[in-house]
Protein backbone atom coordinates (compact mmCIF):
# COMPACT_ATOMS: atom_id res chain seq x y z
CA UNK A 1 0.00 0.00 0.00
CA UNK A 2 1.13 3.49 -0.99
CA UNK A 3 1.59 6.20 1.28
CA UNK A 4 1.61 9.92 -0.01
CA UNK A 5 2.32 12.61 2.27
CA UNK A 6 0.98 15.72 1.41
CA UNK A 7 0.03 19.80 2.48
CA UNK A 8 -3.89 18.50 3.51
CA UNK A 9 -5.78 21.44 1.69
CA UNK A 10 -4.37 22.26 -1.36
CA UNK A 11 -3.91 20.24 -4.53
CA UNK A 12 -0.57 21.38 -5.21
CA UNK A 13 2.25 19.13 -6.58
CA UNK A 14 0.41 16.36 -4.62
CA UNK A 15 -2.31 16.58 -7.27
CA UNK A 16 -0.19 15.23 -9.75
CA UNK A 17 0.91 12.20 -7.75
CA UNK A 18 -2.58 11.79 -6.94
CA UNK A 19 -3.60 11.78 -10.64
CA UNK A 20 -1.28 9.14 -11.31
CA UNK A 21 -2.33 7.13 -8.66
CA UNK A 22 -5.96 7.38 -9.46
CA UNK A 23 -5.49 6.67 -13.29
CA UNK A 24 -3.59 3.81 -12.39
CA UNK A 25 -6.53 2.20 -10.04
CA UNK A 26 -3.91 2.04 -7.56
CA UNK A 27 -4.70 1.51 -3.42
CA UNK A 28 -3.14 5.04 -1.57
CA UNK A 29 -3.36 6.81 1.80
CA UNK A 30 -3.72 10.58 1.36
CA UNK A 31 -1.81 10.78 5.09
CA UNK A 32 -1.80 13.95 6.31
CA UNK A 33 -5.48 14.43 4.73
CA UNK A 34 -6.88 11.77 7.60
CA UNK A 35 -7.60 13.43 10.86
CA UNK A 36 -5.05 14.24 13.84
CA UNK A 37 -5.33 11.09 15.35
CA UNK A 38 -4.10 8.67 12.62
CA UNK A 39 -1.34 10.54 11.72
CA UNK A 40 -3.38 13.91 9.85
CA UNK A 41 -2.86 17.46 9.52
CA UNK A 42 0.24 19.58 8.74
CA UNK A 43 2.15 19.39 12.05
CA UNK A 44 2.30 15.70 11.61
CA UNK A 45 3.38 16.16 8.15
CA UNK A 46 6.02 18.66 8.60
CA UNK A 47 7.45 17.00 12.12
CA UNK A 48 7.35 13.18 9.85
CA UNK A 49 9.39 15.36 7.06
CA UNK A 50 12.18 16.69 9.99
CA UNK A 51 12.68 13.35 12.00
CA UNK A 52 15.72 13.09 12.33
CA UNK A 53 15.86 9.29 12.09
CA UNK A 54 15.33 9.64 8.07
CA UNK A 55 18.40 8.87 6.15
CA UNK A 56 16.31 10.47 2.61
CA UNK A 57 14.98 13.11 3.77
CA UNK A 58 12.54 15.27 0.92
CA UNK A 59 13.41 18.39 0.63
CA UNK A 60 9.64 19.32 0.45
CA UNK A 61 6.09 17.26 0.49
CA UNK A 62 5.25 15.46 -1.62
CA UNK A 63 6.62 12.17 -1.36
CA UNK A 64 5.64 8.42 -1.54
CA UNK A 65 6.56 5.86 0.73
CA UNK A 66 6.73 2.14 -0.23
CA UNK A 67 7.52 -0.15 2.26
CA UNK A 68 10.44 1.71 4.35
CA UNK A 69 11.74 3.95 0.61
CA UNK A 70 11.15 7.67 0.64
CA UNK A 71 10.65 8.71 -2.67
CA UNK A 72 10.72 12.64 -3.08
CA UNK A 73 10.39 15.03 -5.95
CA UNK A 74 6.83 14.85 -7.55
CA UNK A 75 8.82 14.45 -11.45
CA UNK A 76 10.80 11.53 -9.54
CA UNK A 77 7.70 9.77 -8.02
CA UNK A 78 6.27 10.05 -11.63
CA UNK A 79 8.98 8.09 -13.02
CA UNK A 80 8.83 5.33 -10.33
CA UNK A 81 5.31 5.09 -10.53
CA UNK A 82 5.33 5.25 -14.71
CA UNK A 83 7.55 2.00 -14.46
CA UNK A 84 5.46 0.46 -11.86
CA UNK A 85 2.09 0.77 -13.36
CA UNK A 86 2.64 1.59 -17.04
CA UNK A 87 2.17 5.01 -17.46
CA UNK A 88 5.23 5.41 -19.14
CA UNK A 89 6.93 3.00 -22.23
CA UNK A 90 9.26 0.59 -20.87
CA UNK A 91 11.70 0.95 -23.57
CA UNK A 92 14.75 3.75 -22.11
CA UNK A 93 14.53 5.72 -25.06
CA UNK A 94 10.54 6.38 -24.58
CA UNK A 95 10.73 6.70 -20.71
CA UNK A 96 13.23 9.44 -21.00
CA UNK A 97 11.24 11.60 -23.45
CA UNK A 98 8.14 11.01 -21.19
CA UNK A 99 10.24 12.22 -18.15
CA UNK A 100 11.74 15.32 -20.63
CA UNK A 101 7.82 16.61 -20.65
CA UNK A 102 7.56 15.80 -17.16
CA UNK A 103 10.20 18.01 -16.40
CA UNK A 104 9.16 20.70 -18.38
CA UNK A 105 6.32 19.89 -17.07
CA UNK A 106 7.68 20.87 -13.93
CA UNK A 107 9.70 23.99 -15.10
CA UNK A 108 6.03 25.72 -16.16
CA UNK A 109 4.29 25.27 -12.36
CA UNK A 110 7.54 27.31 -11.16
CA UNK A 111 6.61 30.07 -12.94
CA UNK A 112 2.54 29.57 -12.61
CA UNK A 113 3.38 29.80 -9.03
CA UNK A 114 5.79 32.49 -9.11
CA UNK A 115 3.37 34.60 -11.04
CA UNK A 116 1.78 35.48 -7.77
CA UNK A 117 5.31 34.78 -5.53
CA UNK A 118 7.59 36.55 -7.63
CA UNK A 119 9.77 38.00 -4.20
CA UNK A 120 9.55 35.23 -1.82
CA UNK A 121 7.55 31.87 -1.39
CA UNK A 122 6.78 32.86 1.97
CA UNK A 123 5.64 36.50 1.83
CA UNK A 124 1.93 36.78 1.51
CA UNK A 125 0.87 37.67 -1.99
CA UNK A 126 -0.42 40.98 -0.65
CA UNK A 127 3.04 41.87 0.10
CA UNK A 128 4.56 41.42 -3.06
CA UNK A 129 1.02 42.27 -5.47
CA UNK A 130 3.02 45.48 -7.63
CA UNK A 131 5.17 42.88 -8.63
CA UNK A 132 3.11 40.29 -9.62
CA UNK A 133 1.06 42.55 -11.57
CA UNK A 134 4.80 42.95 -13.49
CA UNK A 135 5.06 39.77 -13.60
CA UNK A 136 1.67 38.34 -14.99
CA UNK A 137 2.14 40.54 -17.99
CA UNK A 138 5.30 39.42 -19.23
CA UNK A 139 3.67 35.37 -17.91
CA UNK A 140 0.77 35.71 -20.19
CA UNK A 141 2.22 37.77 -23.12
CA UNK A 142 5.32 35.39 -23.35
CA UNK A 143 5.53 32.36 -21.42
CA UNK A 144 2.15 30.99 -21.38
CA UNK A 145 2.36 31.04 -24.81
CA UNK A 146 5.58 29.60 -25.12
CA UNK A 147 4.75 26.53 -23.14
CA UNK A 148 1.57 26.22 -24.98
CA UNK A 149 3.03 25.82 -28.40
CA UNK A 150 5.53 23.76 -27.15
CA UNK A 151 2.76 20.84 -26.10
CA UNK A 152 0.80 21.24 -28.88
CA UNK A 153 4.00 20.85 -31.10
CA UNK A 154 4.53 17.98 -29.25
CA UNK A 155 1.40 16.42 -29.68
CA UNK A 156 1.69 17.19 -33.53
CA UNK A 157 4.59 15.30 -34.40
CA UNK A 158 3.88 11.92 -32.29
CA UNK A 159 3.51 9.92 -35.03
CA UNK A 160 1.20 7.49 -32.96
CA UNK A 161 -1.10 10.70 -32.89
CA UNK A 162 -2.15 14.04 -31.72
CA UNK A 163 -3.96 12.38 -28.32
CA UNK A 164 -0.84 11.68 -26.55
CA UNK A 165 2.56 13.53 -25.70
CA UNK A 166 3.92 9.89 -25.96
CA UNK A 167 3.42 7.03 -28.16
CA UNK A 168 -0.87 5.85 -28.33
CA UNK A 169 -1.42 5.24 -24.27
CA UNK A 170 -1.81 7.92 -21.64
CA UNK A 171 1.62 8.33 -19.44
CA UNK A 172 1.83 10.53 -16.40
CA UNK A 173 2.94 13.41 -18.48
CA UNK A 174 -0.82 13.77 -20.41
CA UNK A 175 -1.90 13.33 -16.34
CA UNK A 176 0.23 16.49 -15.53
CA UNK A 177 -0.67 18.58 -18.72
CA UNK A 178 -4.17 17.94 -18.05
CA UNK A 179 -3.81 19.53 -14.73
CA UNK A 180 -1.67 22.52 -15.77
CA UNK A 181 -4.55 23.14 -17.94
CA UNK A 182 -7.45 23.20 -15.47
CA UNK A 183 -5.46 24.96 -12.99
CA UNK A 184 -4.47 27.26 -15.75
CA UNK A 185 -8.19 27.71 -16.67
CA UNK A 186 -9.19 28.20 -12.76
CA UNK A 187 -6.15 31.20 -12.51
CA UNK A 188 -6.62 32.68 -15.67
CA UNK A 189 -9.94 32.36 -17.04
CA UNK A 190 -10.01 35.27 -19.48
CA UNK A 191 -6.48 34.34 -20.64
CA UNK A 192 -7.71 30.62 -21.27
CA UNK A 193 -10.97 31.24 -22.93
CA UNK A 194 -8.88 33.62 -25.51
CA UNK A 195 -6.07 31.72 -26.07
CA UNK A 196 -7.39 27.83 -25.96
CA UNK A 197 -7.98 27.94 -30.17
CA UNK A 198 -5.00 28.59 -30.76
CA UNK A 199 -3.32 25.03 -28.97
CA UNK A 200 -6.74 23.05 -29.95
CA UNK A 201 -4.46 19.77 -29.55
CA UNK A 202 -3.19 20.66 -26.10
CA UNK A 203 -7.26 21.62 -24.75
CA UNK A 204 -8.62 18.19 -26.25
CA UNK A 205 -5.84 16.21 -24.29
CA UNK A 206 -7.28 17.91 -21.18
CA UNK A 207 -10.97 17.38 -22.10
CA UNK A 208 -10.67 13.83 -22.95
CA UNK A 209 -8.71 13.63 -19.67
CA UNK A 210 -11.43 14.82 -17.76
CA UNK A 211 -13.84 12.23 -19.60
CA UNK A 212 -11.55 9.08 -18.27
CA UNK A 213 -13.74 6.74 -16.29
CA UNK A 214 -11.52 6.79 -13.21
CA UNK A 215 -10.78 9.82 -13.17
CA UNK A 216 -14.10 11.47 -13.95
CA UNK A 217 -15.23 9.55 -10.93
CA UNK A 218 -12.15 10.81 -9.29
CA UNK A 219 -12.80 14.40 -9.68
CA UNK A 220 -17.00 13.37 -8.48
CA UNK A 221 -15.38 12.26 -5.25
CA UNK A 222 -14.26 14.12 -1.78
CA UNK A 223 -10.71 12.90 -2.49
CA UNK A 224 -10.39 15.81 -5.37
CA UNK A 225 -9.55 18.96 -3.68
CA UNK A 226 -11.11 22.23 -5.29
CA UNK A 227 -8.83 24.49 -6.36
CA UNK A 228 -8.61 27.19 -3.96
CA UNK A 229 -6.17 30.10 -2.90
CA UNK A 230 -3.52 28.76 -0.95
CA UNK A 231 -2.21 26.59 -3.59
CA UNK A 232 0.04 26.71 -7.30
CA UNK A 233 -2.73 28.03 -9.09
CA UNK A 234 -4.71 31.20 -8.07
CA UNK A 235 -7.17 33.12 -9.22
CA UNK A 236 -6.05 37.25 -8.86
CA UNK A 237 -8.32 38.70 -11.38
CA UNK A 238 -5.81 41.62 -11.25
CA UNK A 239 -3.32 38.87 -12.99
CA UNK A 240 -6.01 37.62 -15.52
CA UNK A 241 -5.95 39.23 -18.93
CA UNK A 242 -9.14 41.66 -19.20
CA UNK A 243 -12.64 40.10 -20.28
CA UNK A 244 -12.72 40.35 -23.70
CA UNK B 1 30.43 10.06 -29.49
CA UNK B 2 28.49 12.41 -27.69
CA UNK B 3 27.01 15.93 -28.81
CA UNK B 4 26.31 18.51 -26.34
CA UNK B 5 24.01 21.38 -27.79
CA UNK B 6 24.01 24.40 -25.23
CA UNK B 7 24.55 28.15 -25.23
CA UNK B 8 28.55 28.68 -26.25
CA UNK B 9 29.17 31.71 -24.24
CA UNK B 10 27.65 30.71 -20.57
CA UNK B 11 28.48 27.89 -17.97
CA UNK B 12 24.72 27.81 -17.37
CA UNK B 13 22.64 24.77 -17.33
CA UNK B 14 25.11 22.83 -19.87
CA UNK B 15 27.93 23.52 -16.76
CA UNK B 16 26.17 20.22 -14.91
CA UNK B 17 26.03 17.82 -17.93
CA UNK B 18 30.12 19.11 -19.03
CA UNK B 19 30.73 18.10 -15.42
CA UNK B 20 29.70 14.81 -15.43
CA UNK B 21 31.10 14.33 -19.16
CA UNK B 22 34.33 15.26 -17.84
CA UNK B 23 34.90 13.34 -14.71
CA UNK B 24 33.49 9.87 -16.59
CA UNK B 25 36.35 10.94 -18.81
CA UNK B 26 33.54 10.89 -21.91
CA UNK B 27 34.48 12.22 -25.40
CA UNK B 28 31.96 14.85 -26.54
CA UNK B 29 31.32 17.63 -28.86
CA UNK B 30 29.92 20.86 -27.33
CA UNK B 31 28.59 21.45 -30.73
CA UNK B 32 27.61 25.11 -30.39
CA UNK B 33 30.85 26.27 -29.68
CA UNK B 34 32.92 25.43 -32.54
CA UNK B 35 33.32 28.07 -35.43
CA UNK B 36 30.46 28.63 -37.58
CA UNK B 37 31.54 27.03 -40.47
CA UNK B 38 31.24 23.79 -38.02
CA UNK B 39 27.50 24.13 -36.87
CA UNK B 40 28.69 27.30 -33.95
CA UNK B 41 27.32 30.10 -32.60
CA UNK B 42 23.93 31.00 -31.13
CA UNK B 43 21.98 31.07 -34.14
CA UNK B 44 22.25 27.49 -35.63
CA UNK B 45 21.57 26.10 -31.90
CA UNK B 46 18.37 28.05 -32.14
CA UNK B 47 17.61 26.41 -35.70
CA UNK B 48 18.52 23.22 -34.80
CA UNK B 49 16.31 23.18 -31.77
CA UNK B 50 13.35 24.78 -34.15
CA UNK B 51 13.80 22.00 -36.85
CA UNK B 52 10.29 20.97 -37.84
CA UNK B 53 12.06 17.77 -38.55
CA UNK B 54 12.36 16.76 -34.96
CA UNK B 55 10.16 14.14 -33.20
CA UNK B 56 11.50 15.17 -30.23
CA UNK B 57 11.91 18.91 -29.96
CA UNK B 58 13.54 20.14 -26.87
CA UNK B 59 12.24 22.74 -25.09
CA UNK B 60 15.77 24.94 -24.28
CA UNK B 61 19.02 24.03 -24.53
CA UNK B 62 21.20 22.00 -22.94
CA UNK B 63 20.26 18.70 -24.96
CA UNK B 64 22.44 15.35 -25.32
CA UNK B 65 22.59 13.93 -28.66
CA UNK B 66 23.33 10.36 -28.88
CA UNK B 67 23.11 8.47 -32.29
CA UNK B 68 19.74 9.53 -33.15
CA UNK B 69 18.32 10.37 -29.90
CA UNK B 70 17.95 13.80 -28.62
CA UNK B 71 18.03 14.25 -24.82
CA UNK B 72 16.67 16.99 -23.14
CA UNK B 73 15.93 18.31 -19.54
CA UNK B 74 19.61 18.91 -17.53
CA UNK B 75 18.68 16.28 -14.55
CA UNK B 76 17.33 13.70 -17.45
CA UNK B 77 20.41 14.24 -18.74
CA UNK B 78 22.18 13.25 -15.90
CA UNK B 79 19.79 10.50 -15.22
CA UNK B 80 21.04 8.89 -18.69
CA UNK B 81 24.54 9.73 -18.38
CA UNK B 82 24.39 8.45 -14.36
CA UNK B 83 23.06 5.03 -15.52
CA UNK B 84 25.77 4.99 -18.70
CA UNK B 85 28.92 6.00 -16.62
CA UNK B 86 28.50 4.86 -13.54
CA UNK B 87 27.57 8.56 -12.02
CA UNK B 88 24.88 6.77 -9.61
CA UNK B 89 24.08 3.80 -7.81
CA UNK B 90 22.61 0.99 -10.72
CA UNK B 91 20.05 -0.17 -7.93
CA UNK B 92 16.60 1.51 -8.35
CA UNK B 93 16.43 3.05 -4.91
CA UNK B 94 19.58 4.63 -5.67
CA UNK B 95 19.32 5.81 -8.63
CA UNK B 96 16.01 8.00 -7.25
CA UNK B 97 17.41 9.39 -4.18
CA UNK B 98 20.44 10.37 -6.55
CA UNK B 99 17.87 11.92 -8.82
CA UNK B 100 15.59 13.33 -6.11
CA UNK B 101 18.43 15.35 -5.22
CA UNK B 102 19.34 16.44 -8.73
CA UNK B 103 15.91 17.84 -8.69
CA UNK B 104 16.00 19.49 -5.34
CA UNK B 105 19.40 21.13 -6.76
CA UNK B 106 17.35 21.65 -10.24
CA UNK B 107 15.02 23.69 -7.63
CA UNK B 108 17.19 25.72 -6.27
CA UNK B 109 19.28 26.61 -9.34
CA UNK B 110 15.63 28.32 -10.08
CA UNK B 111 15.50 30.03 -7.57
CA UNK B 112 19.23 31.78 -7.80
CA UNK B 113 18.50 32.66 -11.42
CA UNK B 114 15.18 34.50 -10.58
CA UNK B 115 17.17 36.23 -7.68
CA UNK B 116 18.20 38.52 -11.23
CA UNK B 117 15.23 37.98 -12.80
CA UNK B 118 12.03 37.97 -10.49
CA UNK B 119 9.92 39.83 -13.60
CA UNK B 120 10.72 38.07 -16.25
CA UNK B 121 13.37 35.70 -18.14
CA UNK B 122 13.02 38.04 -21.90
CA UNK B 123 13.72 41.19 -19.78
CA UNK B 124 16.79 42.88 -18.90
CA UNK B 125 18.31 43.00 -15.24
CA UNK B 126 18.12 46.63 -15.50
CA UNK B 127 14.75 46.62 -15.52
CA UNK B 128 13.82 44.61 -12.67
CA UNK B 129 16.39 45.82 -10.13
CA UNK B 130 14.41 46.87 -7.60
CA UNK B 131 12.53 43.86 -7.68
CA UNK B 132 15.99 41.97 -7.55
CA UNK B 133 16.78 43.92 -4.69
CA UNK B 134 13.99 42.65 -2.70
CA UNK B 135 13.84 39.45 -3.95
CA UNK B 136 17.80 38.91 -2.90
CA UNK B 137 16.87 40.04 0.42
CA UNK B 138 14.31 36.85 1.09
CA UNK B 139 17.00 34.48 -0.68
CA UNK B 140 19.87 35.27 1.39
CA UNK B 141 17.91 35.27 4.42
CA UNK B 142 15.24 32.21 4.10
CA UNK B 143 16.22 30.13 0.47
CA UNK B 144 19.93 29.93 0.74
CA UNK B 145 20.39 28.91 4.11
CA UNK B 146 17.11 26.12 3.73
CA UNK B 147 19.05 24.34 0.78
CA UNK B 148 22.58 24.57 2.06
CA UNK B 149 21.29 23.25 5.43
CA UNK B 150 19.27 19.94 3.37
CA UNK B 151 22.56 19.35 1.25
CA UNK B 152 24.15 19.58 4.54
CA UNK B 153 22.06 17.11 6.76
CA UNK B 154 22.27 14.82 3.67
CA UNK B 155 25.46 14.57 3.69
CA UNK B 156 25.75 14.01 7.73
CA UNK B 157 23.38 10.87 7.36
CA UNK B 158 24.88 9.34 4.44
CA UNK B 159 25.82 6.04 5.97
CA UNK B 160 28.90 5.45 4.15
CA UNK B 161 30.36 8.90 5.64
CA UNK B 162 29.65 12.56 4.11
CA UNK B 163 32.15 13.33 1.70
CA UNK B 164 29.67 11.98 -0.86
CA UNK B 165 25.64 12.64 -1.10
CA UNK B 166 24.99 9.26 -1.88
CA UNK B 167 26.97 6.00 -1.08
CA UNK B 168 30.62 6.36 -1.55
CA UNK B 169 31.31 7.26 -4.87
CA UNK B 170 31.24 10.06 -6.55
CA UNK B 171 27.22 10.72 -8.16
CA UNK B 172 26.10 13.45 -10.70
CA UNK B 173 24.61 15.23 -7.93
CA UNK B 174 27.93 15.75 -5.69
CA UNK B 175 29.23 17.35 -9.17
CA UNK B 176 26.20 19.43 -9.46
CA UNK B 177 26.19 20.78 -5.80
CA UNK B 178 30.01 21.29 -6.33
CA UNK B 179 28.97 23.31 -9.02
CA UNK B 180 25.75 25.36 -7.03
CA UNK B 181 28.60 25.79 -4.38
CA UNK B 182 30.80 27.45 -6.86
CA UNK B 183 28.88 29.68 -8.43
CA UNK B 184 27.12 31.01 -4.89
CA UNK B 185 30.75 31.65 -4.14
CA UNK B 186 31.06 33.81 -7.49
CA UNK B 187 27.91 35.42 -7.27
CA UNK B 188 27.37 36.15 -3.79
CA UNK B 189 31.23 36.13 -2.53
CA UNK B 190 30.15 38.21 1.38
CA UNK B 191 27.26 35.79 1.79
CA UNK B 192 28.90 32.65 1.31
CA UNK B 193 31.76 33.97 3.04
CA UNK B 194 29.96 34.35 6.54
CA UNK B 195 28.03 31.18 6.45
CA UNK B 196 30.40 29.13 4.91
CA UNK B 197 31.57 27.77 8.36
CA UNK B 198 27.92 26.49 9.18
CA UNK B 199 27.56 24.38 6.08
CA UNK B 200 31.26 22.59 6.75
CA UNK B 201 30.60 19.41 4.99
CA UNK B 202 28.89 20.65 1.78
CA UNK B 203 32.33 23.01 1.32
CA UNK B 204 34.29 19.81 1.95
CA UNK B 205 32.54 18.36 -1.16
CA UNK B 206 32.64 21.42 -3.09
CA UNK B 207 36.74 21.24 -2.40
CA UNK B 208 37.43 18.12 -2.82
CA UNK B 209 35.65 17.75 -6.19
CA UNK B 210 37.73 20.88 -7.68
CA UNK B 211 40.64 19.10 -6.68
CA UNK B 212 39.20 15.85 -8.40
CA UNK B 213 42.24 15.32 -11.47
CA UNK B 214 39.93 15.28 -14.08
CA UNK B 215 37.91 18.31 -13.01
CA UNK B 216 41.00 19.84 -12.00
CA UNK B 217 42.35 19.49 -15.38
CA UNK B 218 39.17 20.70 -16.73
CA UNK B 219 39.05 23.53 -15.48
CA UNK B 220 42.79 24.71 -16.23
CA UNK B 221 41.59 24.24 -19.64
CA UNK B 222 39.81 26.46 -21.94
CA UNK B 223 36.26 24.13 -22.18
CA UNK B 224 35.71 25.63 -19.02
CA UNK B 225 33.99 29.11 -19.79
CA UNK B 226 34.49 31.09 -17.01
CA UNK B 227 31.79 32.44 -14.95
CA UNK B 228 30.16 35.51 -16.43
CA UNK B 229 27.44 38.15 -16.17
CA UNK B 230 25.05 36.33 -18.91
CA UNK B 231 24.79 33.15 -17.01
CA UNK B 232 22.57 31.72 -13.84
CA UNK B 233 25.38 32.83 -11.49
CA UNK B 234 25.69 37.05 -11.36
CA UNK B 235 27.92 38.90 -9.32
CA UNK B 236 25.72 41.84 -8.78
CA UNK B 237 27.27 43.85 -5.36
CA UNK B 238 24.40 45.11 -4.64
CA UNK B 239 22.25 41.60 -4.15
CA UNK B 240 24.88 40.19 -2.26
CA UNK B 241 25.08 41.25 1.76
CA UNK B 242 27.00 43.87 2.84
CA UNK B 243 30.93 42.84 3.29
CA UNK B 244 31.68 41.95 6.95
Amino acid sequence: MYELHYWPGIQGRGEFVRLALEYAGVDYIDVARADESHDGGEEALMKRMQGADLQHPPFAPPWLKVGDQLIGQTANILLFLGRRHGLAPKEEAGELWTHQLQLTIADFIVEIHDVHHPIGSGLYYEDQRDEARRRARDFRDNRVPKFLKYFATVLQRNPAGDLHLVGSKVTYADLSLFQVIAGLRYAFPNLMRSTAKQYRQVMTLHDRTAAEPRLASYFASARRIAFNQEGIFRHYPELDSAAT
